[in-house]
């Protein structure tokens, strides 16, 4: 058979990225309780192509997909993007992997226990020889207004918010500590099973650390910064206004890499 | 050229439902304030098959589309299932459009005007000479929650809901009678332009109004039920729990068809 | 604390259904060849609630959830619905779980195995002492059209579609055999890894298959037929047409409960 | 009332962006043909928040958003950035507006006219005095395969695809034209309405273009190229492969604006 992929082509345009995307996989990622979590992902795989190929040869990066341990770590991205590279014949690969990841936390008074999800996005590349690692992670909370206790005669209004941490590491982050940090910076965290003490507390400690997105934007970046690991942040707040049918939000990019 | 849809089937199976859907097109609205709103739907058009016939006429559906003058309402929906009906020589046909609608709110106190999105859908039938219409209207309001409230020393919690209210009519109701509705049974409306007065305003009334989703359903069936122009119902109430990851929901359903 | 929920009421109304909804949880479902799949599911589940009542109680719904083990199957249904009606003091229970499902296919002619996703959905009732439950299946498949081939003088358009089966069961099906039906009615099945040799076979079958939506939902519905452990079935076929920007579908619903 | 967003905020970070989002909004934009053209739009509004200040005033967002003529144009979006940066008195702004946009195509045999969907953003921003924009046009397209097409006896396979035209432009372009710059590189163009007569077109006419997607972004790019009102390029082509369930994509960018 003709292998047209590998004809060349004479428009002379190497291709920045050509690859599969929308793959849907099931993956195991580490948990700190358990030792493992499996879950499934939205995978992403794709490589640079040379002014003189035609094509690339797409099944492979479904081979590599398939012949990985089904384990998907911080870790291993970097071997992932070399057996790509590899197997491709190519300078440069890239691989994205979006996941729900299930924590598991005890209400804050009866310390029932039941599971939140908050979705990890890693976003991985290996450009020129140099390796880069984005990791995100998105956790709801929640985020009580301070205009509206401060106006009202009573109430607040509050809402869901979502608290999207993505980070460059030097070092090894559970995604439970990401968590923590986002539930640091809300009004109050958000959970799956609260008993009527629970939700008598959550309600008062809500009320009681009123957050404008700004503030919580700002807390989440300056634990951040406080924390050796984290080389380069880009943190966001989007609470989904109860009183509004739009969103609330606010970014804070921080890089600690140059001084 | 061979005319394989009009090929003979043995199969002997008729087709209860045939055509396009997931048909993005720009249509026209009666708006109560303005006249017309022009908004973008997305259409499904379909028609019964006969047991002897191998397929049906595709691109007909789209010509039937493009020819309706651009104005969709309450009352030219048979007309457009009788078309379907005669240019597929159809004995059933059905017509789906789901579409974005904005009604003009002024806020409470200072009366300032903005645009608040809902959602509307008409599931219209003709079916062995039975025209049928269930028309949906999905809007956005806010509940507190009584139980929080009770609980609690201050604040309780609150957030964005949806109210959905399904309904079969004997005579014209305009959108924004079903948008007040949804509001009148909400622990507040919901505006997307608040001065702090308004907040204030809104903030308070929420807390004097708790409701569960089960009070706000049942509110809602009683608006219903009071509404001589609404035959039959079916009404949702969903909280996007600002406590929570998840939603609570109620439903309620009633016939004042048959006494 | 004030139990606000236990409240009478006196609307009057019956709720038909209330509780929680598009809570994301880690299950267990049974796999062919594997014994146990981990998957994450969307649940909803909710109950009926009397006139008199104000309330339900949401929190026990997560603490029902949370107390199954995680496996969820055909067969643990009713127990799991029982299990609500009794924690709620209800008399009728609904449950619902959409989820991934992967199946491992080999290559038809290299046999190089890969993983193709497909979704689930049970939904389950329990209503007037009546236990329900409808599970349904969506397969990706492909479909060539005949017109195109017939009336081309080479090539033939061919999209990704979806076959969806819908059914009610007197005795189990593995989620493989559902998948094998869908194939068997598509112009050609879908893989996640196919080398060279296999997608020029493939292209091939798909081109010698040629099948309109109404030729393959008329397929699917013989299937159906002929399986005795199948009661009841809806079926559909959506392409994804390439050489437009909408879907052509089509639907039978067949029931063999009387006669 | 006390004005909590003017507070003095000690924290000693400035907010890169805080505004609103996933607003749904109404606004008219040029057509090429009819003058002009009603849709609707997500959009996202947000400006930079200096250290010293807590929080922003989420309302005047929205009050920009009404006052603004209803008209978005490539035109008008520096203006609106310079209203929002005084409005809040602001150092840096942005915008984001996502909408769909409609296309009246000519069937190429028979010419019947239909309408085409495709999807827009504007992403403009004034940061440091400099103002930039990004458009995006992601418009359907057909691909086929050549691999498919050489390696097989009869057939190959086809499906829909998605060009995306990220630019940044030194003059005005009409969608339409970034339309047909999508339609030129693709295997055919797509439409939604074509009779028999146009299906034989279609069909062959893909058959004898075939494209992988590295084909059709390497023409798509050599075109972005030969445009002088283009600058900068970011363009992508991904097929949603019918003999899989996961997409194919390539990407390549182009910088005209340094030699």
């Amino acid at each position: 058979m003709r292998d047209v992929q590998n004809e060349t082509d004479d428009r002379n345009l190497e291709i920045d990225r050509v690859g599969v995307r929308d793959i849907s996989w099931p993956i195991a990622v580490p948990d700190r309780d358990s030792g493992t979590q499996e879950t499934i992902a939205n995978v992403s795989l794709s490589v640079s192509l040379p002014r003189d190929y035609r094509g690339t040869h797409m099944s492979r990066f479904v081979e590599v997909l398939s012949s990985q341990e089904k384990r998907v770590t911080f870790h291993n991205m970097e071997g992932l993007l070399e057996t790509l590279r590899a197997r491709l014949a190519a300078r440069d690969a890239h691989a994205l992997f979006d996941f729900p990841y299930f924590i598991t936390k005890s209400a804050p008074v009866s310390g029932a226990k039941g599971r939140v999800r908050c979705d990890v996005r890693f976003d991985a590349s290996l450009v020129d020889d140099e390796f880069d690692l984005v990791t995100t992670v998105t956790a709801p909370i929640q985020t009580l207004c301070p205009c509206s206790k401060e106006i009202s005669d009573f109430g607040a209004h509050n809402q869901r918010a979502h608290a999207v941490m993505e980070v460059r590491l030097s070092g090894f982050v559970w995604l439970e500590e990401f968590v923590k940090m986002a539930d640091d910076c809300a009004s109050a965290p958000i959970y799956s099973l609260l008993k009527r003490e629970d939700e008598k507390f959550v309600t008062e400690r809500a009320y009681m650390h009123p957050k404008f997105v700004e503030d919580a934007v700002r807390d989440l970046a300056l634990a951040m910064r406080a924390e050796p690991r984290v080389l380069w942040y880009r943190v966001s707040v989007a609470s989904h206004e109860s009183i509004h049918n739009h969103d609330a939000f606010a970014v804070i990019v921080g890089d600690k890499r140059n001084g």
